[in-house]
């Protein structure tokens, strides 16, 4: 009998539902625009009535579960929200329990970052390996990590935040308060406030010329134009992206990288710099891991979060067994 | 009935065997000065050596296995060796092969800063907790992984390489080859060599004055009789291991963070500038992630492994199982 899932992919500007066979694939989907001010109750509103849609559409499939991605940070393993940034009102919200008791079904929560991982991971371009390492790169950098087969969630489910490792002292400012983080210098948003930042100084560059407005699409066009300055900030960002990538390789020592989000739309532009970085700067024995794009684009988390309700793939958090031979 | 393993701990300066219990007594050990240019054979030899007087010693207890303590970098899923820079010879050595013909004994290798992270895990520090990392600061930095009560090794077993990331760009060269790495700001190393170069620029201490030798112990003595210097040189090398710690505990979302090494026995006067870059620089759901002294001092990875080795623990490397229902 073939199984079926819910993926939710809760974000602070969309909330996206899908519903999701064994390998992966998705056979209906539907998404809202986040109440990011509504409250908890009027955010689990829009999740079951995209929910209901999707179970309605397809009344044959009876889904085995529900998994979600949040922005973090979400204490996963007791499944209670913090204070979530990107949405008001959840600080303390029974996230899990409440979903659980509205679905009457098992629900499993999961971080962002993990969520996205989970999906290239199992459906994407990390399957068939044991130890990946994913970075998300869009507005701000986040991640999650496989090792040895099995996910990594640490403390309250919130392992991954690698977007938020200190890679200069004393650097530019964070949003998370913090200065000199990866995301400070490597995400979309600090790539496209360099571009604006310095092309007021200078008169080679199309870039901001009568007013045109400078973002990502607009430095890799004129990069492919041949303008020097925009494949001058590209090289730097696909340097500062490998710095941040071989701490991570280092740290890890994963077999494969995948990069995802906003960015990754231009990884053929930005693969060689990312590559070159790890074969000058990594120790010997971590050269080789190669880095590649996220296969599943803007859907690797609403798929990994229904792969942690997906019967036989056993993703879900489970709480560590603890043996009484042991206990002395 | 009780059970017993054999831990070898081989480093480039000695080499070290225990007689080790099921609750991580040292029942009996010896160690050797390492011939760390007499080739493999040698090594082994020496190795041999110490494990049969130890079985000799207590000739009541059969061990159940043997597990070694390396340093790196070891495959140690296929247990051969790369080139190990502190021994010559091992490039390309069958290490696991040729220790399990010769013991007759099942044989776990772990590259030495996860075996550490084992001995702490199991029976040191981090004893009850499910995730936590493991950073040792001597003459260079390693460290070990936990997470969600699984130890993290990652593709070749090499996972742990914390030492290397990269915490200021194009910053001081690192014995790796690489710049700006943790190690070559945060090591004992790097912290002494600090101390020389900028006592020569200061009157107001006592370091060096008279030609006298400075080194960690000498820096330390000299903070504790008021010398402000000194205490400068501690302030920023606790604020340099925060930095590392800090983004390691983004990343992994340990429960705690275990402190070994040689650097680790001031623990005492580092830890507050450690803890209070944590509460600084962390985000908010990562601040209360304490930083703890090493519990085994110089036995964390003798007995880490040792416990690879004790029946019913559970904690050597298998394959990861491929269930057939999961192949399309």
């Amino acid at each position: 009998m073939e199984h079926f899932a819910i993926g939710v992919d809760l974000g602070g500007t969309s909330v996206r539902a899908a519903l999701v066979d064994e390998r992966g694939n998705i056979l209906a989907q539907d998404e809202d625009e986040t109440d990011a001010t509504g409250g908890p109750e009027r955010v689990l509103s829009q999740i079951f009535g995209l929910a209901r849609g999707l179970i309605a559409s397809r009344p044959s499939l009876a889904p085995a579960g529900v998994g979600v991605s949040t922005p973090g940070p979400v204490d996963t393993i007791t499944g209670i929200a913090s204070d979530i940034p990107t949405l008001s009102g959840f600080a303390g919200f029974p996230l899990r329990a409440e979903l659980e008791r509205q679905f009457g079904l098992t629900v499993s929560l999961e971080n962002d970052g993990i969520a996205a991982a989970i999906g290239e991971w199992q459906f994407g371009a990390g399957k068939g390996y044991d130890s990946l390492v994913y970075v998300t790169v869009s507005t701000g950098i986040g991640g999650g990590i496989i090792a040895d087969g099995r996910v990594v969630r640490g403390r309250m489910g919130m392992a991954g935040h690698v977007g938020h490792m200190t890679i200069t002292p004393d650097g530019e400012p964070c949003p998370c308060g913090n200065r000199g983080c990866f995301e400070a210098y490597a995400s979309g948003t600090a790539f496209t406030r360099r571009a604006r930042q310095r092309a007021t100084e200078r008169t080679d560059t199309v870039l901001g010329r009568d007013g045109s407005p400078i973002n990502s699409r607009a430095i890799f066009r004129a990069a492919r134009d041949g303008d020097t300055f925009a494949n001058q900030l590209i090289d730097e960002e696909a340097e500062t992206l490998g710095r941040g990538i071989t701490n991570l390789i280092h740290i890890l020592s994963p077999e494969i990288v995948v990069m995802g989000g906003g960015l990754s739309n231009e990884f053929d532009r930005l693969h060689a710099g990312i590559a070159d970085h790890i074969a000058r700067r990594a120790m010997p024995a971590f050269r080789e891991v190669p880095v590649v794009r996220a296969a599943l684009g803007q859907n690797s988390g609403l798929v990994g979060a229904a792969a942690l309700a997906l019967p036989g793939r056993d993703l879900a958090f489970h709480p560590v067994a603890k043996p009484g031979v042991l206990e002395f």
